[in-house]
């Protein structure tokens, strides 16, 4: 499986149960959330300008695509988890499976960011960004077509110490409804 | 890393944060434990009784070691979760990352049970088990010598049907202590 597979895989309406453990206190959160992926043209003038800011050749950028997500946690009902963010991959010169993915808003801080992926073998993409105070390393893979798990660890940023280990299964969407009913 | 090297890395005291996804109902559960994995010697009785029921040279095996948990649930506080095994590798003549594993009661079923191993490029141990009336597929991997992370499913016996999703981080006991120390 290459980046542009990945990506194509994992377009669609997804509906995800995100687990979230906190080490230190061995805390349970759980987030629901609705989460849409979506092709972004490579001409958007959000994808050329991100290439830029990271003096990247906006030829070089793969399949770009924009998550927007809106959900609930259990431990702040009052505040709505809602985002959006562009992703542009960029291959390694010359790798089918590894480079690096841009993007203007990360997970762990409210800044642009740009992380390292490669795919593994058994088609497992593997993320690790680093930031000013913390580093974070993401695994995604799919289950099948319809179904995929997600696990998301920050770390301190020296790397060794792992702050929150998080769990998200993703369903699409007219899939769980078909789940529901069978069951 | 072989199967040898990866029990060595299990083997000590572990407490567990366990969150399970129930994905036809969105239910989430949260279980705590605390696991000790334990070194059994290769000419244990319960070894080779488990080899000779499945019609294997118990010379073949390689690290056996017993698995104690011991926890409880958000969703049935009534029930306690204990139980213990023994579990047998059985590397794949001449290959180093794959095999199987034997063990004398399964996760999914109350019953002894064989699954399939292997062990990725990144050290990750992924295990798949057929059960009469379900399948379970279990990763585990190590973030660092102190923390490892273990994502189980539970699929219909077909295969393709994922019906639980659950994820586990474990921290070695006396690391824990010094986490919560320091933070």
């Amino acid at each position: 499986m290459d980046i542009k597979e990945f990506v194509a895989q994992s377009i669609g309406q997804w509906r995800s149960q995100r687990s979230a453990h906190h080490l230190a206190f061995g805390h349970f959160e759980a987030i629901r959330s609705e989460i849409a992926i979506e092709v972004v043209a490579d001409h958007d003038p959000a994808v050329i300008e991100l290439c830029k800011a990271h003096d990247i050749d906006p030829g070089s950028a793969v399949a770009p695509f924009r998550m927007r997500w809106e959900g609930q946690s259990d431990w702040d009902e009052e505040e709505e988890v809602k985002g959006t963010c562009i992703l542009v991959p960029v291959p390694d010169p010359g790798q089918a499976n590894r480079g690096k993915l841009l993007r203007d808003r990360g997970y762990a801080e409210t800044m642009a960011a740009a992380g390292d992926y490669y795919l593994t073998a058994d088609g497992t993409f593997v993320l690790t960004t680093a930031y000013d105070r913390a580093a974070a390393e993401e695994k995604i893979w799919f289950i099948n077509p319809n179904v995929r798990c997600r696990v998301s660890l920050i770390k301190t940023s020296a790397g060794s110490g792992v702050v929150t280990a998080s769990f998200s299964s993703e369903i699409r969407q007219e899939i769980r409804q078909e789940i529901r009913q069978a069951s």
